[in-house]
Formats: C-alpha cells, structure tokens, sequence
C-alpha cells in the first residue's frame, strides 16, 4: 500500500491523552462555573455563509479568515464567536428573552503567520449578557465576579482584574479638548509600560501635536494609581466638568462598591486607567485578565461593555457586555510555564481489572459493578505476561489495579492494589468500588492549575 | 448602516437555548458513559492536510468533502472522526499505550444535497479501541455493554442492539463457494426487510447466477432467529466446514456469553445474520442499534471490528473495534418524534434573583451564597415593573424566583418562590440555596430522552 507521511498542520493543537485529561478539565470547570451566573450554552456552526462574516469587512479580518466556495456558496469559518453571536441574536430575536445570557466555547481559525505558541485553530470560551434596547449597569459590575470565579475554581490565585471605564477616558480626552484625537492619544498611552512616560509625553507632543500642557495632564490623569478607593477619590476631582465622564465615574463606582457582595477580594480588582481595549467597540467598562507572576503573557480574559452587538444585521438596538479567554493559547502557556497540575488523575480509568483466569466472567462482573459504582474501569484483556500488564498499567497511570485470580475467584473477590502506595487489599467489588471512588474524588478535587503561590519551594 | 439579513445556512444545526440544554445534557452524558468504561477524550482539528483526509480516497466521501486552499496549502475539513484517529493512532504510536481507547464527540462535515433531516454539519460521537498488532475478543464484548449502558442513560429503553459476526458471513458464503460474489450477494440480501424473500431470490440468481440450491441456502441461512441460544444453536450446524466460520461463531459465543457479565439483558442484545455494515472495513463482530418503536429511523450506533486503522499512514498493524453515534441527527430525530424530555430544567439558572430595593448589594450577595450553593443563579436588575421581571421569569422557565424587597432585606432573607406549585418561603440564603439545590437535583434526575415505555398514555 502506498503509504502517506501522517501529519496534523501547524498552528493546530492535538494533545496527547494525558494533557487532553487536563484540557477537558479546564473546558469543564468554565462550563460549571458560567452555569453558576446564569448563562445558556450555545452551539453555532463553524462555517457560515462569507457575507455574514465580513459584514464589518475590512483589516486584518479579511486578509487571516479561511474563505472558500462549495457550490456555489461563498463561505467562511468563523474568526470568533461575537459575530456568530450577534447573527443568533438577529435571527432568533423573537424567541429569545432579554437579558439573553449566552457562553460559548468553540473552536475559531485565523489563518496568522504560524509560529510557536500562535494557533491557527483555537478555542475561545465567550460569555455575554445582551439587552434589548437597555442593559443595568449591574451586569457589568458582575463580570468580574465571574471572572474570579472562574479563575480560582481553575486554581489561579494571583491574578488581577485591571477594570476601567471608556466613558472616563473618552470624557477626560472631552475635557480637554481632544476627542477627536482620543484613539490615536490612547495608542501611543498604552506604550506608557513598555517606553516610558518621557517617551510617551514626546510622542504625543510630536507626532499628534498635543501641546505640553495637554500632555502633562494626560501623564498626570494616568499616571492615577492606589486602591481603588484612592483612584476613585482622585477621579472625583475631576468631576462637574463633562456629563460623560461623571457617568463612566458612576459607572466605574457602581462596578467597585459591589465587590464585596459578589465576594470578589480587593487585591484580585484594579480600577487601571490605563486599560483601552479595543477601540471602536467597547463604549462601558472594559476588563483585562493578568496573571500577576506571568504578565509577559498578557492579559487572559478580557472584554467590556459595548452599545450595540448586531447592527450589521437588524434595527434592534442589543446592547451588551462580554469577556473572552482565549483558552488554547493561555492552556498552551500554563502548560509552558509547567503550571497544569500533575496531581490530577489523567488515566483514562480509576481502575484497570486485570483477569488471571480462563473464565473472565467474573472479572467482567466485578468491572460491572465498580462501574455502576461510579467508577471508570478498563477491563485488560490482552495476551500478554503479567510484567507486561502491570508495566502497561504503571505507564498509562491508573490509580488502581483490581487483580483476579484463581483465590480471588473462589472468594468471589479483588486484590485491589493502590498503585501510589503499593498497598494490596483483598476486597468484594461492591466495597472496592466504594474505595476507589471516594479515593479518586479526593484526588481530583484539586484544581488544575497549580498557581505559584501554591508551591512553597519556587 | 448597510444591514446584511441574518442567515444560518442550511444543514447546519442550531437550536435555541431550551433545546440546546438538552443537547448538552446529552453530550455530558455521553461523555459521562464512555468515561467509564476507561476512554480518553481526544480532541483533534477539524481542518487537516487534504491529502491525509484523502488517502483512501473515491466515491461518495471525495465529492462531498469540504476542501480548499490558503495560502499554497491543500486543505478539507474532516468528514469523520475515523481518519483523524488513525492518523493520530499513527503520529502518536510511540507515546500511546495500547489497547489505546478514546471516544471523540466532535464535528463533521459533508456536502451533501441538502434537505429535511440531513446534516452537512453534524455531530458524531465516536468511541475505538486500537491494539498493537492484536486485540483480544473481549474488547468486542464489551461493546455492547457500553451501548446498553449509554442509550439506557441517555432515557432509551425499547431498543435492540444487533450483532452478528463477519467471520461468519464470509465463511458461510465461502462454504458456498461464493466467496467472491459475498459483496455482492450480501448487498441483495439486505433488501430482504423491504421486498420479501422471493424477490431477493429472484435477484441472486438472475442478477448474479446464484444458483437455485446456493439462493434456497442463502435464504434459510439468513432466515435463522429466535433466541441467542437458539441462534448459535442452528449455527452450529454450519461448524467444522470451513475455519473462518468457526472462527467467527467462536467469538460471537465470547460475545454472547459475556453479557450477563456485563450487566446487558437479554431482550437488548439480538444476534442478527442479515447485517454486514460496511463491507470493505469491517472483519470481525459487527453491531447496529434500533429502536423497537422507530425502525424507521435505522442504526442509532453502529460500528464494528476491524483489521487495521491506519494502514494508509503506518506499516504498524493497528486491529481495532469502535461504534459511532451520528449525535445530530439522533438529536434531530429524538426532537421530531417528541421524545426529548420536558420535564428536565433547561433555564439557563435555577433561581433568578429579583431585587425591589434601591441598595442591590444585599440581593448580590445572596446571589453569591446561592452560587456558592452550586444553585446557578441570575440576578435581574433592569430596570422595569414588577409584571415585566415576573413575566421574563415565566417565559425563561426559572424553577424559583428570589424576591428581595424592604422587609426581606430588614431580615437578611428572601422570599423564595417555586414557579411550579406557586409556593412561597422567606428564608434565609443559604436555606434557600439548599432548598434549590434539592429540588433542581431531584429534577434533574430524569433522563434526557422519555421512551415511549415510560409514557403509559400512548
């Protein structure tokens, strides 16, 4: 047979069967916990028709998306998951109740250059709230409570959710007369970290002709930092001056005070004035995800508040907030950095019963009975020497190992051997099942990643 | 604004949030069922190299495939889960541990003429076990167990899983001395439930010169049935006429026999001589599953043994045994005949929180004691009249509502109502979320699919 070289394309991830245990742990853990806030799984295709795509058209979108025609069909895959969100909400306006809650995890492609740690398929998990016509002020300030949620069950500890508003931005660049210059102004603030205030100062002054003045009270405005309590109080100061600045300090305070009620810890929330996302979509307040030890990787969720999610598609004003981890890269990072947890259980069974008799029917039974025990059993039935199956169940990392042989089946009972403790103990199914399950749930109830300030040694 | 009008195209599945519920509830399931019988969740791109998706290549599965170019690369969307896994089983051979087991839920894609039920974008779940050079008949047996114990999970209880053997088919056909027609012969013979014994007769010996005695046998061959034991019973006539068959009907008694084992009744397993499936690919036990009361919808979970997975990539021999379930159109189908239950919550949040008072912040964190409670729960804070949030509770189909006003807030407490039976209690929020949690629980305790057994009015 003429034989092909097998291969999986670059910029696509395919796990191994243990990092994909720990993948769809990650997956699973999102799932429970946007459960918990109230949002509605959805599922949309993957491929839609190219005009629904691009009807923002233009940039950098254009030029990455697979596009391709079948029939005569102009088609596309999607490159998120907020257009395919806002066509669902068009379409389905009618049957749909408002608020409309959604997540969606799922994979999108984006045809960038390949390179280490760039995906050209990935997965996205996304989570909006959409309005119909109006949306409370307090379904922002949720957000980051979600997002605490969300990162702490998964098992981060420190990480900052950097919160800012763009009605205080847009409003201060009003105040000073340079809001048509606001998006170019904030481009060259958001070097600030990387070049400097100095630097930062003379690129406004030069290349936008900002007079010093107004770059000093740029400088001055972001260079607002402290508690939140702080940056709120120096925020005041400038208040009475623009109607759209005070609501976005209304905004932002609203977002803050309710942090202890949704039980989100001070020192995971940062009012950070230097936060813009992106700039034409977000209107409220935007959010940003660091991982405090690693924030060369950037932000890992992120989002805001936007005026309306589907005006290419219908007259309906939804207006909306979101937030989205890109969850294929930031697991491709942990998993670099070595922060996915090894205490987990990754075998694909708590449980390999290895028959040592002719008749297996009593090995099948028993594997019978721990697994309507709850407990995930392989049955390994190959020819194979005894050494053979136990190098086969140390490899792939099974818990547990149930042994049957000729004693055990006289007794109508396992040897089930702990494979982290070497212990052996001679037990009926019924109770080996109950030892295993409970030993298994006590193994997994930790997280999967393993945050640093877990880790004494580091 | 230029508006694009809002379309999903055609063949592609996707459902509105009360029905999506459902198909989670059923994907978790499936992933819960296969879990336990020791399979790792595997996870592989949709997009692969065309010529990898193409290897064995003709017929159907070329003029269907999604396939296109970008940049200078040749590429298809996956049109199963069978080729990814052989090209992984064959990239991966030295990190795998085999027998390898992994169940896949994942995409498709096929371009086929569209129409009413038929999907270009759907589902499939799939679950294979590989061996390295060998796999033990066991692992044949224990299918059925899984299938028993997925559709029984899944709510399903009037159906038949039919196995039959190929060893046996080829070995019959060669005792006939019509090995080389068995393709052919066994393509007529399947029409046997739609045109009766003497025209398929009629067809083996004028359109393929059976002769009259070969035909005659043919027919009483495949007209045996009744019981397990009576079927293997009247094989065992056939025995010692030709290796391969006796081959086949030894593994097809290990299969038998093992049921009990497995926990499988009787009336669920069906040993069937009419199915072959797949002529080509499958070499051992064979299995199609059906509904008692919808034999018209065909196999719901199919597959079958198999010599060799990846025979196109590796010169390793991979011996393998795995079903598929075509999960969207088992979804569709389910839907169509009203079979999906209702009974089950598919609100997105169990409790939604109403507060009736100008401070939110206790509403919040009774919202937070809830979800701390594992009580999904949505906090409803637009601003609009007391029948509006009633009405949008009702519609949404929450199970219990959080009324938070001035006298509950004086207490520290809510009033928690049941939307079903109308009652109302103040409690505090964690009796509340306890309260919730029972009760969704005890809700939820119901199987997604409602079998015509359980509805004693049809």
């Amino acid at each position: 047979m003429d034989r092909i070289k097998p291969r999986t394309l670059s910029g696509f991830m395919e796990l191994l069967p243990q990092d994909q245990a720990k993948m769809e742990r990650f997956m699973q853990t999102l799932r429970e916990t946007y459960a918990l806030y109230g949002f509605a799984a959805l599922d949309t295709p993957i491929i839609e028709a190219a005009e629904i795509l691009l009807a923002k058209g233009g940039g950098e979108t254009e030029k990455q998306i697979y596009r391709f025609t079948k029939g005569d069909s102009d088609l596309a895959l999607r490159f998120d998951l907020t257009v395919p969100l806002a066509k669902y909400a068009a379409i389905n306006y009618g049957a749909l109740s408002f608020p409309f809650r959604r997540y969606q995890i799922g994979k999108v492609y984006r045809g960038e250059r390949a390179q280490r740690g760039r995906f050209r398929e990935f997965y996205q998990a996304d989570i909006d709230i959409i309005g119909d016509g109006a949306l409370d002020v307090m379904n922002e300030a949720e957000i980051p409570s979600i997002i605490y949620r969300t990162f702490s069950k998964l098992g981060l500890r420190r990480f900052v959710i950097r919160v800012n508003n763009r009605k205080i931005l847009n409003g201060f660049y009003e105040m000073l007369g340079l809001s048509e210059k606001s998006g170019e102004v904030m481009q060259r603030v958001d070097k600030l970290d990387k070049i400097g205030s100095e630097k930062v100062k003379a690129l406004l002054t030069d290349e936008l002709s900002v007079t010093q003045e107004q770059a000093e009270k740029i400088l001055a405005f972001i260079a607002i930092s402290g508690s939140n309590a702080e940056v709120l109080a120096a925020l005041g100061k400038y208040l009475g001056e623009c109607e759209r600045f005070d609501e976005g300090y209304e905004e932002l305070k609203a977002v803050s005070s309710l942090l202890p009620a949704f039980g989100v810890p001070e020192e995971n929330f940062k009012i950070d004035l230097t936060i813009a996302r992106g700039l034409d979509y977000y209107t409220g307040t935007v959010y940003e995800t660091v991982m405090s030890d690693y924030p060369e990787i950037g932000s890992v969720c992120s989002g805001g508040r936007y005026d309306n999610l589907a005006g290419y598609y219908t007259d309906k004003t939804l207006p909306g907030v979101g937030i989205s981890i890109g969850l294929t890269r930031l697991f491709y990072v942990l998993s670099e950095q070595k922060l996915l947890s090894d205490a987990l259980v990754t075998a694909p069974a708590d449980v390999l019963v290895i028959p040592m008799t002719q008749d297996s029917a009593f090995a099948v039974a028993a594997a019978t009975v721990l697994r309507d025990g709850g407990v995930r059993t392989q049955i390994y039935a190959e020819d194979k020497k005894f050494k053979a199956k136990m190098s086969y169940a140390n490899k792939v990392g099974f818990p547990f190992v149930a042994l049957i042989g000729e004693d055990e089946l006289a007794a109508g009972k396992l040897t089930l051997k702990n494979m982290e403790t070497g212990e052996q103990e001679l037990l009926f199914p019924e109770a080996a099942a109950k030892a295993v399950f409970e030993n298994v749930t006590a193994r997994n109830c930790g997280a999967v990643i393993i945050d640093r300030a877990d880790n004494k040694d580091v």
